[in-house]
């Protein structure tokens, strides 16, 4: 795979929700396998909160496996020898698009937190772009998970005409407010580290490393359900025959997070959680053009839906009331809910039954659109 | 009511479960009601983590009302005009009993981290001592709620003969996974608040307010349930018409998130935090004795249990899989799960039919045992 980032500088500045136009805006992605002659072939891939454009092959720099890996490459369900799989860094991430740790080229400073609020539908935009770039009117599906749902919802809600398909997976149409409290409170551990300083903290050679790693334990909890924790952990002690009696790690569980939120920590920038968080929180595509049911009528795609039983996350209820919208529009609409322990996590690990449906949707797709 | 704080002064050192000896053991208290001549009326109440022993009257402190005062006075369900109820600090705490914040009269300093892990267990040794002294033979019953429900448990596991029934309040035999991840957390937020120094901050004037409200706030999620947060919060904006497109709160449920997590620093402790989860995180009644089949054959205990079926810190599956315990034991159990979406916090509210048969359960059992 290429190790060199693929970058792409949009000819025009960014116009953002917040009213602020982003200029010098450059979008890091990364592609899998061929466009065919006719550009029939384009999948994009949208990225989870703490994701990247390393979906599928091996990631240059954590030198792990891409976060989709299962699902994306040669003979895989996402088959890259079929199809051409294109997958982007969201502006105000920290993989290489121009997000607060990038430096302003009007100032020569880090952003910090000078970078503007951005939203879903701002990464979306950004994300056109590189597929106007990349000369494709038309992609085949636009598909990915949680926050990445929610880039493909909105793709679908505002550029209707340029996919055959959306498929968003546990994911919702708005952030609820135990989400919204969740992610404030990872907030709230970054901006009261004392390194944060007031998100000056690059250029000063200091990372708020303690408030990042609770920040990111706290959102792993969410990724899990009590039934997959119990499961794996249960009250197993960490390397010990008897409680310690001390502040030490006692419980597997205990020692589990906290290696989520150390590795965390090397790979992530706290500013860019910030921003990506508040850009989950603020969407909500039902207050929208006076609801659901405007958003999505009149549209000619084909949706299939995927949740998973024990995501607390993204419950499959929250689907179903975009999917009574939906069905109320006459779309097209596929819905699966899958069973499994797993919680929100399920959506990136091997799941057969998940992989066997959404391979029989995307091959009654080809039949439809690729002749 | 009393606002001199009541004080009892354990006679010998207290013998802890880490094998330490604790000395000079102090536990703070308060009474409301009337012992009666033959001592028969005598109800124990527990606390929960952050809880404390003015659970009816008003708080000479925080000025506000007692935390179980919905349930307990003169004329209320535990009705102070007919009970003698006795409720007291926990070992470890932070409002005049013995804990991490006191002088170690051997040293004269203040323990910080240098005072012993405590256990549920010690709680409830303790708790013993303090009855002893006041010359109660049998409790009429032990009342508690999450934390307090442990310490319930704990003393009708560890002795039996000394009430005539429990009343286990949305509660569990044993901390789980999830649930020691989630203190494990708010434990990581204040120790990796510089402010908290390894545990000594008091001596030097400081405090880490920022990690106990990060700490306040995480917790604070788990004791509430996602459908109460949506219907009292959803995603109403605070103060305003349209999001702020900065750091600023926008929504109401962060607002009323950090109000949670300030207030609380104000008056609790964060070293207390730290000793009392873990207290919780090693409550695990299933592994004593060889399970709790043998914790609790031969007793003559009257049951209670309560639990609520939207609480998921302590969801009702645990409850039942120690009644099956029980029932297999031929114990005397009551149980009842109240309908309501509330979550945990329910225990504290004013749940109608929570209230309807706990009164029931205490008015049966007055006529057995006080005639």
């Amino acid at each position: 795979m290429n190790v060199a980032p693929k970058k792409f500088v949009l000819r025009k500045s960014l116009k953002l929700n917040c009213g602020i136009r982003l200029s010098d805006c450059e979008i890091a992605y990364e592609t899998f396998g061929k466009l065919n002659e006719k550009k029939t072939n384009a999948i994009l891939i949208c990225h989870a909160l703490t994701g990247d454009q390393f979906c599928s092959g091996i990631h240059p720099i954590t030198k792990k496996r891409g976060w989709w890996e299962n699902l994306i490459g040669p003979g895989k369900i996402i088959d890259t020898n079929f199809f051409f799989v294109i997958c982007s860094n969201v502006v105000g991430g920290c993989m290489g698009s121009t997000g607060p740790s990038s430096i302003n080229k009007k100032t020569g400073e880090i952003y910090g937190l000078s970078f503007p609020v951005i939203t879903i539908a701002d990464m979306v935009r950004a994300q056109v772009k590189l597929i106007d770039y990349l000369e494709i009117e038309k992609l085949f599906s636009v598909v990915g998970g949680s926050m990445g749902g929610m880039q493909v919802l909105e793709w679908g809600a505002s550029f209707p005409k340029r996919m055959n398909s959306i498929i968003p997976i546990a994911t919702s149409y708005r952030h609820s407010a135990q989400n919204i409290a969740f992610h404030e409170i990872g907030r709230q551990a970054i901006m009261s580290d004392p390194s944060w300083n007031r998100g000056e903290y690059l250029n000063k050679g200091i990372t708020p490393k303690g408030g990042l790693s609770v920040a990111r334990m706290i959102a792993h909890i969410t990724y899990l359900s009590e039934s997959a924790l119990s499961r794996k952990f249960g009250r197993n002690l960490q390397k010990r025959r008897a409680l310690s009696y001390a502040f030490d790690i006692d419980f597997q569980i205990e020692s589990y997070l906290k290696h989520q939120g150390f590795s965390f920590v090397e790979r992530f920038d706290a500013n860019s959680y910030l921003y990506i968080t508040k850009a989950m929180d603020y969407f909500d595509l039902s207050n929208n053009k006076g609801g659901l049911f405007n958003v999505f009528k009149d549209n000619k795609i084909k949706f299939c839906f995927f949740t998973f039983s024990s995501d607390w996350l993204f419950p499959t209820l929250e689907t179903k009331t975009l999917i009574k919208s939906l069905n109320r529009c006459g779309a097209n609409v596929s819905f699966v809910e899958i069973e499994t322990d797993k919680g929100h996590d399920a959506f990136l690990l091997k799941e057969p039954e998940f992989f066997k449906i959404l391979k029989g949707f995307l091959s009654g797709l080809k039949k439809e659109y690729i002749k």
